[in-house]
């Protein structure tokens, strides 16, 4: 006879403690999958501008899980009666999982190789892991019950939109957690009070009628953070650089060119045969191990490239209100002529936000509702002079980056 | 002609900001030495059990420097005249650096390698590097003046109190630092207070009459930490893994055995040749590379220790209110008998701590006096019963690991 | 001789101390005009709503003193050489002073009394009272130079910004300390964050480019508390009480009542012959210790309105979306025929705000600049479409108070 | 029909919030009664030292219930079967109620006139008044079970020791309270730990093994407050200067002194009739107003105590190492020759507190206990050298108070 399942807690700095009360979400974050994430930076460069963005998509996975846990357990006292337990658990393994399938440095590899994390999730839920091992153990349909909340396919919309939409636990422990970690206090919304005023409706997640200004604030708490830290410019200078680094080595390898050393995870993503196998092998270390080993390599623009990285030298950055092709063009020559090929070393910026979206946005997320005293929805922005001056897409200055000469 | 240094700052979620006044500062963060600290955590192995605790060295250098710089400034105004502009500046050189020389998890690699984070400090200072290059462009001497503080040589023992003693920038910066990531509150002493009553005193840092409930609570803030976080059996389980890990690739080294990939850092460590170039090669992603790397090894010992501590499978642990001889012995037996070698997968944690030294301790750090109204001084633990509680060595339960099996 | 001056402070826990550098502040605050404030409290009726707002006048002009201080101290490091240490002093105490005469509840008292708080400072400071002595002691000229800063005389337009402006010392303080006290989190801004970008420029309180975005946060700081807490509608309901029974009062004073007990302070304000002195007298604990006497008094409409006020018995209140003369009137006739005297019993709330004014206030208070890396300034409004939107006069719905029946 | 009972909350700055799920606890908040305490502050004359600590026991009394339904709401979970749902009400009422007796200043009007809280309270909850009638509603015999609980003669003992022991929700919240509003952070302990260490066992409150530094930090807490703050010397100083305003008023009834103005409440003290309606108009505010008009007597003393206490002119304090019978009758003699009755003038304060009792102290509060996982119950004075240095009563030196001459 087994043991009834003791509740167990993980200390965490934003939520205080993280709960775990179901065997299977303790499984869960006990798989190699999962510990991988703490070897992967939630906000990817962001340390480089914030020295305390240190902070791993392992803690967030865990906060996003904790507050949707805490949303379900609402849900089963105050729904209509659509809400069970099953979909408790559905959507607390989805909240947890969420993002499994990041890469290191994402936004980087992304765009130089082609991964695409929502779809790895999905693969590393169902296709041969630990994780689909336990889902699998408790019941053969779980793995793809799981995955189908990510991919927005899951019968019950309101499941899905739990983790993603405009107001999911997944952006809401980011916030929170960001601001933590950065020290800005402007991601700090009461999530104590939102999470009173978030109500199940008709398969939807809306805002009660008192909850409209704290929904204000987090939605400008999401523009703020937007602005103030995820587009910093020190923190997409390190991107850029990051981008030209992945850029070059694929070149060379492309070239046949001979490395001293590559990493398992590293090789499978220049020869384009990546495996859930070979992405498990890659993380945050294991890039920035490969990029220590670089500093040496005979190829000097990888070379530079590298220490500039890992050295803090990046590159600067000068404003520009609009476009100017000129302007662009001489600063391209200038660096050329200082022996750096310009399509590595400089990099146009156009930082762009979508803080609300009237509409269903590029992921699919559906907008945010008000749910009126007398039974009506209403969309935020229509309530909200402050939401309609943040709606649709936000553009800031353009940055030309280069290097100092 | 060179424009006035302006102020700078960053972001700091423990001091809210750090604030730099002195170009000397300012260029000393900027070397690639002090940059390598943000590739080495804080608490070495605390993240496996705290997950918020990933944060670097980096960012403890900065808040022990800020700490250091609200302190002198203070002392500037309050000092009964011995204190100069000079000993500001090198007291806030050798706060910044004071740690430059840990070696990646170096608990660990300090017990088996033998490498000595103090000496490595004073070597990065004052032999070849970039920081000795930025001290010396200023003054010629700065270097082995800033050397001097760390190794408690420097003419005014004050300065070196303010970065070790009993109550010293570093003590109070990890405390705070390590609380707030981590979660635990328990280190949360009051930073503002301390700062009002520690006093410069005759070449002492001393504490105002007034000031000994605070440091009473300062004092308790460090005893739970360590008894809370830094003594965490799931802690010390990692940290043993890592040894482990170590000393067999140390030994397989020795024999001469072919690894498929050992980095520059590593190289280095084994061969007993480390000079700074090799030792700034070595950081927490160059290990956690290699032990990625090492997962393939033929070695099935070396192999099993890095799955081990990547995926976090990490030794169990039990509890001996007193060593029994035999109990281990049993142990031992039965974990060699399911083919695992004990000298590896057994170990014994004899957890012990100092939190507060009546008498110069081990690190030569002096008592902490109360500065009484009639301008006496008394030694802190005759003014507190809580302080004689705590004083002196404490110890706590063994607890015996080894694999679950 | 006299020893100089030490340094004091007092614990806060907005700001974690209250520091009195100068023995001038020190004796203002002994004054007993400002001791009285302990005993206003600065959100009124507030408490009703928001149990922890019990906080004092006191705290705040401490708090808007302590921010002064902050903001002068800088100013002298940064001006362009217009800033003078006299400017530091009378800025000071003008900050502490600012809210001195304010009665209790001045709300209510003010609108049916015609006290007015502004008017009343200046009194407090230049006529007979001991905050006019301990100015006169350092300086005849002194009394009238701070009184100038309130009335917005003084020669020097930027003195009076910092205690009154859209972003003065006042509202940062109350905010912040509103917020910390209700426990409501929308108030809390990063004051660090502005007092950083905060710059004396050409006469007037700019923000540097770079802190655009802070100076929004705090900003819709303001708008979230006008809304959220001011004027909530259970305090605006007691507001509504406070005032009936001032009024009917006012009334029975007028013929000739007799009262068992009228305490000094309001004695001169039914009689219309407040001086210093009896102002002095008027504080929240001897308004509500008359509302206690008077629950026995004859008249039953006193009575009533005492025993709702402090057993917390309120009026309700109903929302109306556009002014319903109709409805009103039948809410009018249905309390008269359950025997309340509508006049009393019966209000009409139409709560608006000026979160953001673009041109001069009724305070006369200027708005809000912007000034650019290339030395322009830029109205706050034309540079943010968050301020833009919560600019001008903001109205909520109507509400109808009575009582329940 | 009627509605199901809505849960409600208020805003609390120390739990966020309080929620109230049950009528029953909705309508005791609502009594007069309860209304009073928002008109008695929770620390007497702490306000005069921390500016901060305005706030009410109303405030007290919301928190001391909302960490009771937290625990009750956990007991009903873990315990073994013989916690029922009438105890979580019961416990909870009790809770809310505990202080409802309390006088204004009543450290004071208890030593000067014999009221005793304790006992009030059992007559509030039992005797005529709302709170009496709401209970008896619900059920005939439920004031004189809620009254037991407060008399430590209820059945269940451990129902007693939820609000009154060595770790009750009383303490926890005053001290988590009293912190926050000075701002003194020594009083913060970590309450969501303690609330999961704490368990009901054999009729007592125990902590888990695991939970013992948070029992031993919470202990602390307590010391530190208690020298910190209730001890602190200018407190005290205003509290003596209350008592002699009582011993000198209450000598002057005795003398058929004619008095301008005498409330009602301060009547029936003078004259020993205190009945609950007396009692019930008996608050801060009267007793401030009272000295307000007490200002104008015709009796010196009484009238410059008055003024003393309002306008914060209290007596000065100097220090005794040990009780010194030859400077004290020598500053008695001296303070006399200036005129001034030493009997009202001079005081002498002899601070002592029991932090923790081994044994069951004066108020018949248990020891604590800590439950050992092989299920031995610990006192915890023999688990902890901390607690032994704090145990027993701990004496501070001794205050002579006398006015300034």
């Amino acid at each position: 006879m087994s043991k009834p399942f003791e509740e167990r807690v993980f200390r965490d700095p934003v939520h205080k403690y993280v709960t775990v009360q179901h065997p299977l979400i303790w499984k869960l974050i006990g798989t190699r999958e999962m510990q991988r994430l703490r070897r992967i930076r939630q906000l990817g460069t962001g340390y480089v501008t914030f020295h305390g963005a240190e902070h791993s998509r392992f803690a967030h996975a865990l906060g996003t899980y904790e507050i949707t846990r805490q949303l379900v357990s609402r849900f089963g006292r105050e729904d209509d009666g659509h809400w069970s337990r099953e979909d408790d658990l559905i959507s607390m393994c989805a909240a947890l999982l969420h993002d499994v399938g990041h890469a290191p440095f994402s936004h980087s590899i992304e765009s130089v190789f082609g991964e695409q994390h929502e779809h790895r999730s999905v693969r590393m839920i169902t296709e041969y892991s630990e994780i689909e091992r336990v889902l699998h153990d408790v019941d053969p349909a779980l793995p793809s019950l799981v995955a189908r909340v990510l991919q927005k396919t899951h019968p019950k919309r309101i499941v899905s939109s739990l983790i993603s939409s405009q107001l999911d636990a997944d952006r809401m422990d980011y916030l929170l957690r960001d601001a933590y970690m950065t020290g800005v206090s402007y991601g700090a919304f009461d999530l104590e009070r939102m999470l009173r005023v978030i109500r199940p409706f008709e398969g939807r997640i809306v805002v009660t009628h008192s909850g409209k200004h704290a929904a204000e604030h987090y939605l400008l708490a999401r523009y703020q953070m937007h602005w103030q830290v995820y587009f910093h410019p020190v923190t997409r200078s390190a991107e850029f650089v990051l981008r030209s680094i992945f850029l070059r080595a694929q070149h060379l390898w492309q070239q046949s060119y001979r490395f001293a050393h590559v990493p398992k995870g590293l090789h499978a993503l220049f020869s384009g045969s990546m495996d859930n196998e070979s992405f498990f092998r890659l993380d945050d270390a294991i890039v920035q191990a490969a990029f220590d080993a670089w500093r040496d390599e005979r190829d000097p623009v990888l070379a530079d490239l590298c220490r500039r990285f890992l050295d803090r030298h990046l590159l600067d950055y000068e404003w520009m209100q609009a476009y100017d092709e000129q302007h662009v063009q001489w600063r391209r020559d200038q660096v050329a002529k200082a022996g750096y090929d310009p399509s590595y070393y400089v990099h146009i910026d156009a930082p762009m936000d979508w803080s609300y979206a009237m509409n269903d946005d590029a992921r699919g997320d559906s907008p945010l509702y008000v749910w009126t005293p007398e039974g009506a929805l209403h969309e935020m922005s229509t309530q909200s002079a402050i939401v309609r001056a943040i709606q649709g897409e936000q553009r800031g200055a353009l940055r030309l980056y280069a290097p100092r000469l």
